[in-house]
């Protein structure tokens, strides 16, 4: 899973949690989810905003993100752990140190149980340019942290090429 | 984003479709869900039995993942790349190779565009036994796929432990 940063603004002050329960949702229009637990303060944050941010750490912030994983906003003000920006929407707070950045406007939130799994229409996506490759995102180069079984983990080499390695399939 | 292969039966034969944009939707009940684009010959399945399967495919079947990317069940018969198997439900077909093995009942769609949103309540998970450690399914036995930018990575070093990392965090 994906290690990410959701950022919401709570009662006006950005608040950032740590989050791997997410993926892409739509290609068209584009959109994201992520599965919040219904107690978590930034859902208050997405619920009075409508909008939240999804922000790639790099290996280089895995302790601010763990931080943002370990304790609550009601507890502690996490509103100055990243250095925050907005970009299109006015209410989503972006990690500046995170290399990527993707602003969303809330589509729906479905409930689930214990968790509401919002799905958010993605309003822009920033990146750093020092992490693009011919004009694209590069995961070697944003060196995203995956989550698994309580740990952070890097990405590896490159296996195979995706719709290519799959030619060779014979029955 | 975790490189899956989705499982349904389709008028009674086992397909497989592979799919990243899938993640953990909720703990309590435990909840996945996946994106599929509407016209996948796999969600015409999904939605004639209301059962579908995440199968988690090992870096060794990588050939077997993309080719399962690369067509159509419309325009091959995909039933016996893996060899299936059945669980508690009856018409989720199981990828046997693959060293994880999650059964889903269908909790709920959201139409969200060009794809739909298929959220699924976990009924069983199976795991290969040769991939446990301490009776938990162990991601470096595992060996699981990254996806990202239309190539196939494996998971890199453990970095750090989460819920500890942060610990050393100070404003």
């Amino acid at each position: 899973m994906p290690t990410l940063i959701v950022g919401a603004n709570v009662k006006g002050k950005p608040n950032y949690m740590t989050a791997a329960w997410a993926t892409v949702a739509c290609m068209a229009p584009p959109m994201v989810c992520v599965a919040l637990n219904k107690t978590r303060y930034t859902a208050k944050g997405i619920e009075e905003n409508k909008t939240f941010s999804l922000n790639v750490p790099s290996v280089k912030q895995v302790v601010e993100t763990d931080h943002c994983g370990l304790i609550s906003g009601t507890l502690a003000d996490k509103s100055t752990v990243f250095r925050s920006t907005y970009g299109k929407l006015k209410t989503a707070p972006l990690a500046e140190e995170c290399p990527v950045n993707i602003e969303c406007r809330l589509f729906k939130s479905v409930d689930c149980g214990s968790h509401l799994l919002y799905i958010g229409e993605i309003v822009e996506i920033h990146a750093d340019a020092s992490c693009l490759t011919d004009g694209k995102p590069d995961i070697t180069k944003i060196n995203p942290i995956v989550y698994a079984q309580s740990a952070y983990f890097g990405v590896g080499k490159q296996v195979e090429k995706a719709f290519s390695a799959g030619k060779s399939y014979r029955k």
